[in-house]
């Protein structure tokens, strides 16, 4: 078996279920620091910052340093770096997307904005959609921190921010950059933060349809995890598989 | 050329532009009146009542009474109580839809309604998409006013029904029933309204893509008048054309 130098690891389902700890989370991520092997979280959370996502890792009982959470916000505002620095953007989101933004150098402005930004956001209004439909439809770049259709709550499921994007998409007429799993960005993105060859890291998830097809469509190997969403009954059905499964992390050999 | 006995006409760009006068549409209103034909008002405005319509159009000289309005709001009420007598709806929008539903003696509720019904609301909030999405999560039929994608204002065009509703749509991935034009619904609410048989009744209007295609869907006659959106050049493209055909409404011969 290929001994991995490099690990990006999923989340909800892959750390922990919602509230609830995922008994074998913690020993894994110990294992990884005992070998010394550079490891980040990739979130598609983007309401979030680092700090406070890693805060909760280690409420669980999870080793994390700040740094070694990559949210989509962080990779959309590194994105966007890349193609434009101290670029101008409007967005909708909350203080996650924001403050990923604000590190980055770039300039919140409410019009003619370079680039549109929509992450989730419970302080929507119509007054923000109607301001980014306008910064769409006067040539701003419109990206999407994730298409999360829905989110978990203690209520059910409500809208996520796929479906408060397509608000822009369905009236524009035009269709954002997705960053988030499981487009190819966010592992594009994490990679460069890792520093570890794209040959050398594998990609750690539950849910085939995010983690494990952004790490397929970003080309890195993959490891699904069944202690979230993807059952074995339904693994069967994807055509490309996984480049390793196991039902719990204890199970994963290191080398 | 046939004689119609009864009229269905749509407003923005039949009867007026915007805030602009079409300057043919008062005489032709004034012609039907003289002859005693039938006529309503068929608009997918959901947002303002009938007496509201009535008076923007009184104002800019075209005779009419206020129950010569037929909004998509009223074909939606119509067509729920057709299924369901005084079934309880959850409803995401403004004045012209509350005040219609609640006339046909619905119960107005905010969790586990009958049907969920979505008009233009600028109001709209994440708490109201919440409830939106968990009413059609808990089964509650999906109704909504109509698709417009945009509704052009003075800042330019924003967001429509169609595109708020995909909010909910896209969440829960259950398409919703719509009712405005293109959609023959309300084509078919309003021939009950009018009592003219669908034979006799011709649709008018500017727009190919609602007006148009909704006489067409609903299997009546239709003129298409070019004072609004549809312009020659555009129409030659259609495969099916309208049966009737006008530069300005004062070129139709009632018989």
């Amino acid at each position: 078996m290929k001994s991995y130098k490099g690990y990006l690891i999923d989340l909800d389902g892959t750390m922990y279920r919602g509230t609830e700890q995922i008994a074998e989370a913690a020993g894994f991520i110990n294992d990884l620091r005992k070998r010394d092997i550079p490891y980040l979280f990739v979130t598609n959370n983007s309401s979030r910052t680092p700090a406070q996502v890693a805060d909760k890792l280690r409420s669980i009982g999870i080793s994390t340093e700040d740094d070694q959470v990559f949210t989509t916000s962080m990779a959309t505002a590194n994105y966007i770096a890349e193609q434009k620095k101290g670029a101008s953007v409007y967005v909708v989101g909350e203080e996650g997307i924001i403050e990923a933004l604000k590190e980055k150098g770039m300039k919140l402005v409410e019009e003619h904005p370079d680039y549109l930004v929509m992450g989730i956001d419970r302080g929507v209004n119509y007054e923000k959609l109607s301001k980014a439909c306008l910064a769409v439809r006067n040539g701003a770049v419109f990206i999407s921190t994730n298409g999360d259709i829905a989110i978990p709550t203690e209520q059910g499921l409500l809208p996520g921010n796929g479906s408060l994007t397509s608000v822009v998409s369905v009236s524009t007429q035009v269709q954002p950059i997705f960053i988030g799993k499981p487009e190819s960005v966010i592992v594009e993105q994490a990679l460069r933060v890792l520093g570890v060859p794209k040959e050398e890291t594998i990609m750690v998830g539950d849910n085939y349809d995010t983690d494990i097809l952004a790490g397929i469509n970003a080309g890195i190997d993959t490891l699904l995890v069944h202690t979230g969403v993807t059952t074995k009954e339904r693994l069967k059905q994807y055509k490309e598989q996984p480049t390793h499964v196991v039902d719990t992390l204890d199970l994963w050999r290191f080398e």
